[in-house]
């Protein structure tokens, strides 16, 4: 059995191998509107134009996994990034793998947001499908349409799995 | 002096001469990650790859105004969509007129979003600058980058400005 899997502190250099963190904290930002208004620019790259895609603004609204969970399946998406921004301030789990053919449970890492920070996955990254913590949340989903194959799978055999614990 | 401008309420067709609303209420969804997310489907059309553009994901904190307020300038973006999404469920006002070169003070429309729903501005269509109502509000932002001049801007003279109040 693997050890479980726990999470580490989300921050941008701590993703920075998966992708972007989405937050205010640590981000630049430039005043429009006469000063009322701070523009954070460009949070996380949004790379969907591969095979002729083009974005997609959706909200996904997840309910709660019991924890600790068996992590049975990562999936990744080859032809764009993927973004998510909690609405609500409501904090959630991120498990990712590198980008690659060669991943197993032993690349698996775990980053909790504290509810006010997004995440997006670089084209190809691994990734867990939402985790939502401790209720039913939505979030807003920026990722490709258009034609092509974009989603694969990887399941790990039952005596391979870890167990991810959030606590 | 022309008359006050009053809010309506916001609703998908109220506001469609404009563009989109962003929410849950009457949207259809479908069933992922094994039923456990709603995925509330392509909720606003990104239309930013004129001349080359592509989507922007930002987020915009905004100052409240004080109200009633004068409508003093309007403005629109010829090359691409704008898309609004409050975060922490705060409500906050959309003024829009019609896209187009004859827009003066009596083409203005007001909405208010409950807070659990965002707009996304068609490419081309007057709008004016995020109006936040009680407090500092955050939003993502989905807009376009790239080269080419994105911004009109409509003054109106002091003597035809309409006073919105949102109450």
């Amino acid at each position: 059995m693997n050890p479980p899997l726990r999470p580490e502190p989300l921050t941008k250099d701590s993703f920075a191998p998966f992708g972007d963190v989405i937050e205010v904290d640590g981000s630049q930002f430039y005043l429009i509107n006469g000063g009322m208004v701070q523009r954070y620019h460009d949070l996380a790259r949004i790379d969907v134009a591969t095979e002729g895609g083009h974005a997609l603004l959706n909200l996904f609204r997840g309910k709660p996994y019991e924890y600790p969970l068996p992590v049975k399946m990562m999936e990744r998406h080859p032809l764009g990034s993927q973004a998510f921004m909690p609405l609500s301030a409501t904090p959630f789990a991120v498990i990712v793998a590198p980008a690659g053919e060669q991943v197993g449970p032993a690349n698996l890492r775990a980053f909790i947001s504290n509810g006010h920070q997004g995440v997006s996955y670089r084209r190809g990254t691994w990734h867990h499908v939402l985790l939502t913590l401790q209720r039913e949340s939505d979030f807003i989903v920026i990722d490709r349409g258009g034609a092509g194959s974009n989603c694969d799978e990887l399941h790990f055999p039952a005596d391979q799995q870890r167990l991810f614990d959030p606590r």
